[in-house]
């Protein structure tokens, strides 16, 4: 596979640089029946679409996605959903001075090193936008999971050394950072008008999580559920770090007080996160990311040219102050698709069907 | 595939269960032409194997590997490696008694929503003992890395509270602790001696790192290098967390502060951790993992069994404080593995860079 | 994979139906530096659009191909190439009387056994207009090819019980049979007229050979280069056979005749069809597939209602008299994808090639 | 993937050579519950064995089976399966004279090219030895599909000139040819013993079937059902033509004829043979294969050596004037190996089961 596919059984593959003629994505492995329409797609690409907040960035996207096939009269149809969103927001002009520069923590030296030129409009494949195709598939999945009583949401947790004390998943959609704590919202206003004037950005915390997934899911001893949400976590541009549960903290953490004991009513707590053994445990998957800060900022940074001699670089054109405010909803998408993947899967593999001796014709 | 397979043009497939009657596996996709011997393999395995140290499982593991297939004279020939460790070590009557209940923190309770029972012998699938064959398939990629001038090298960077301060790589491999800082060598003696008497365990975190990794290796936009680390890293049991370059770290910094920039000489710092747009950038390859405390301690856990009754479990049998001395050389092989199967798949895909002469020493 | 996806470092996805907004495909792993336009995939796609002839389907199909990614200043990128077809014939009302009825010989029956349901519009997803993007992929996968020396050819040669008797590659592309010997057009323009007046369909065989490819693409033991040609020319809807050289002859072959012997100048036969232990040998490689005849006939057949009741079916509309007409470019394409993904598999799998200096042009 | 491994979710791993010191394999995805034991994989072992007729090679192959790991108390864990077969017959002067030599019509040449050397030993992996592991593996995928209701048989219906006229399933068994019609055997006989005399070979065509396989079985586009028999079916060594149902026969065919009609009892004909649009149709899937005639012979061949000056070419060591006696059982595998993946990957994409709200824990 060349990398532009994730997922066994539900299988995701996406085309399309952000300043080309269009981003794409085939959805295979979608059941069928299931409700969808553009509407339900379009929901969550507004979400995350820029200029809907001062906070983000002000190129205009309209990002109005089309289904091209795998739906009949507003039900899947089990056959491959293919999108499309075309670009209407070409301003290459904002990029043609750095043909020839790398700008310093972009993908620019990697992607010529591997493919021996780049095309340097804008990012490419390794822009945010082109996740936009991600969040799309991200909402088809959650059509699928929500019909399995599974739920996903996510929310920022921390923005620089901004910490949400207070959780409250209500106000998580309220605000322009989905920011889980209300109170500090002045603060990072303010916070994000210092970083706008000295022209620097600043890195963020997400945590997503997923409620209502039965025990069972996930497949020791590779394709363990908690391995392939790192996987599909961390192939979130930007994203340095993933935990599951207490993540880190458990460094430090005792047996006795890390294990999730039972009683009778159930698991007593949750600092597994949901995943135990690689299988989901039936209790809240929980997982939390890092986002770096973006490297396209004002601040003049030093870098080379392709010929390798010293240059200065500035980058201008306007950009994110903190990328983590948009990737809220591309984290659940990923968490969705991951989730499907191994909902699907779990079902391929398991014999309890085979117990019941007549095997019926559509299963 | 069923989970129990890893990577794609360097593949490896394991099978066996910790009590049952051998462990093994199938390494296949190794380039011809590699020296490689049962030798090399053992060596990597003798540095994990529990009883050459106070601090690990007394239980007496031989793992003798025998190599079954794909060399001849010494060399590979790039059929596939068959790998076999049969069990010497048996004793199912340690754990008799747990047959029908749940040991917190095990996963036993997963295992038996997703397959309908469990086979109760010893953790079975989720046994850490299982990764003597990653340790294995590991110690085939390093010989093949080797020979591309790519080393890879791991270390335990913090064990519960007790933290490296002072790094010497030359440190790492002269105490039992694979520790880096040997000024806290008598600290960590302590620390588990504590542990054993008390009966409980402790968390770790360790640090992989890999050098002489050239740029261009990996695949965006899914299956980007760092993302597969994150899969690969994650696989490991009792692995909660992973992160590259600065991790979690990165949420604090600025853009200003966290961009690598470059001058003439190359690259300035490593923030990034060796990777940048899912691409290796000619730097260090940086991860850490986090791994929670063994759940396998003589203090009671509340727990219920299988017909769902309260009860209290107590592990007895002979177990690691500190799961994470063993774990660095799982990690250590499961970076290289990913580095190698990344390096196949970027030279079946770059036609150009053979053309342009521009290309880096591993291709 | 949900079955939509064919190839491992040369990927294609499909997606779209016959009767819906459009059908489109995502080709990944072309390496980048490759000249493509739009006018190169035209080119395959004008060669299997109906109309061009009296002999195939008279709607009307555009088949207007546009290229949404991967290509940038007239070459690849080395990200995934998106294409897309609008669909501008759309007459559902084709359809509608057949809503509830399985036609006999099509797929109505199995696809509402799988799925539960169907989407009745022409054939949906097993309808051979899908195939257009194949072609495309397949105009793809010969550019780059070319580059390497390699070049594919097909044609029909038999055709009912006309058969092929001299063979002239020339004349190929001068006939709308794609026919190998042009004395032969006349009967085949009678018997084609026959069947139209009888509403009745033929079968076809088709040829396909590979010119220039070296030796050493195939990888033992499952991913023969021939077992993965026999998938990729088997999946074209239609066909029930595969034959690689010499085929079903072989049955009836001693050994002595069968083996191709060499002497200094080389090879001295081709029985094998340039496939020998599943991987090439430098001869041309050949195959030939077997087409069923249409199942779209306007001979009533007896068939069932969704509800079990008999009744009788005709297929009004359009058809092909014989299928195997339009399929010639469709399996030049399908060897195309797969030589140039065995391409790639081949040289990410090999390092002592490159040491010993006897590499192969194509390497 | 580096071609040594077959299937998704129900995957076959191999390794070994046949002069090696074992071959082995690993079956992944088996489901849990299913009964299994050595007795029952060596029962189909003993079914290909040499030594058990006088018309196949003499070599002593003992063929004892060991399961290495994924049983408990007779039962599959759903954990992957690890089989291992010693070798005890390796005889590896038998080969030595043609370490330097390529001997025609075998895989020597194609190795070489590929790997840059060869592994001289008779053959290694493109020998037919390695395949008892996939009669294993077939073994355990007949007896989950036993559980299903679906059984696979096996013939050979034609060796040289000599075709079964009399189908008599019965009499499959009780000759050493497994051939359909005994009136013949006294022909098949008397062409083994001219064979021998002349030191010659002869090729063969085998049939396999499945009973009670349900519609719904198959993934299109690619991943069809008949493709991937297709694919199975030609990776097996010396099998040059696969065909589904009528096969090659369909080209003479009209569509009148062709077309499986259906009343009320059901279908009417099976030309189809039980594949229809890439999914079964609830009739019998059937297939054939030609087997091309071994090359192993005793009668001179013209070759080149490796330093590509000509030399003759005499195979010593016993051989099979026939591959196809010993084919019967490695088709019905691989046909139980592609059947039981598919069936897994059905019942992995169907949302039936998301109809009834409720999904079983164990679901």
């Amino acid at each position: 596979m060349a990398g532009n596919s994730i997922g066994q059984l539900f299988r995701v593959t996406t085309f399309g640089e952000s300043h080309g003629v269009a981003i794409g994505g085939v959805i295979d492995g979608c059941p069928p029946g299931i409700e969808l329409s553009e509407a339900h797609i379009q929901a969550q690409l507004d979400r995350r679409r820029p200029g809907q907040s001062r906070y983000t960035t002000a190129r205009r996207e309209a990002d109005q996605i089309r289904i091209l096939s795998g739906v009949f009269e507003g039900k899947t149809t089990g056959t491959p959903i293919g999108v499309l969103i075309e670009n209407t927001d070409q301003r290459s002009r904002d990029y043609s001075d750095i043909q020839d520069t790398y700008r310093p923590g972009h993908a620019d030296y990697t992607y010529d090193a591997k493919y021996g030129f780049r095309d340097y409009r804008g990012g490419g494949r390794s822009s945010a936008r082109e996740t936009a195709i991600r969040v799309a598939a991200g909402a088809i999945a959650m059509q699928v999971l929500a019909g399995l009583g599974v739920s996903v949401r996510g929310a920022m947790v921390q923005m620089g050394d901004i910490n949400a004390e207070q959780f409250d998943w209500e106000q998580v959609n309220q605000n322009a950072f989905f920011f889980a704590d209300s109170r500090k919202l002045d603060l990072l206003d303010e916070s994000i008008r210092q970083l706008k004037k000295s022209g620097d950005s600043i890195g963020a915390r997400i945590r997503v999580e997923a409620h209502g997934v039965p025990a069972g899911w996930g497949e020791p001893v590779f394709d363990r559920l908690d391995a392939d949400l790192a996987h599909s976590l961390m192939s979130i541009n930007a994203v340095k770090a993933v935990a599951i549960g207490d993540g880190f903290a458990v460094v430090e953490q005792r047996g006795s007080e890390h294990r999730d004991e039972m009683d009778a009513s159930g698991f007593l707590s949750n600092h597994a996160g949901g995943v135990l053994g690689g299988i989901s445990s039936g209790q809240p998957v929980i997982a939390e990311i890092a986002l770096k800060p973006t490297s396209s900022i004002t601040i003049p940074g030093r870098s080379i040219r392709r010929d390798g001699s010293e240059c200065e670089v500035v980058t201008k054109g306007r950009h994110d102050p903190c990328v983590g405010i948009r990737a809220v909803p591309i984290a659940e998408a990923m968490l969705a698709i991951t989730l499907l993947d191994h909902y699907l899967r779990h079902r391929g593999q398991n014999s309890v069907l085979t117990a019941n001796g007549q095997v019926p014709t559509a299963e």
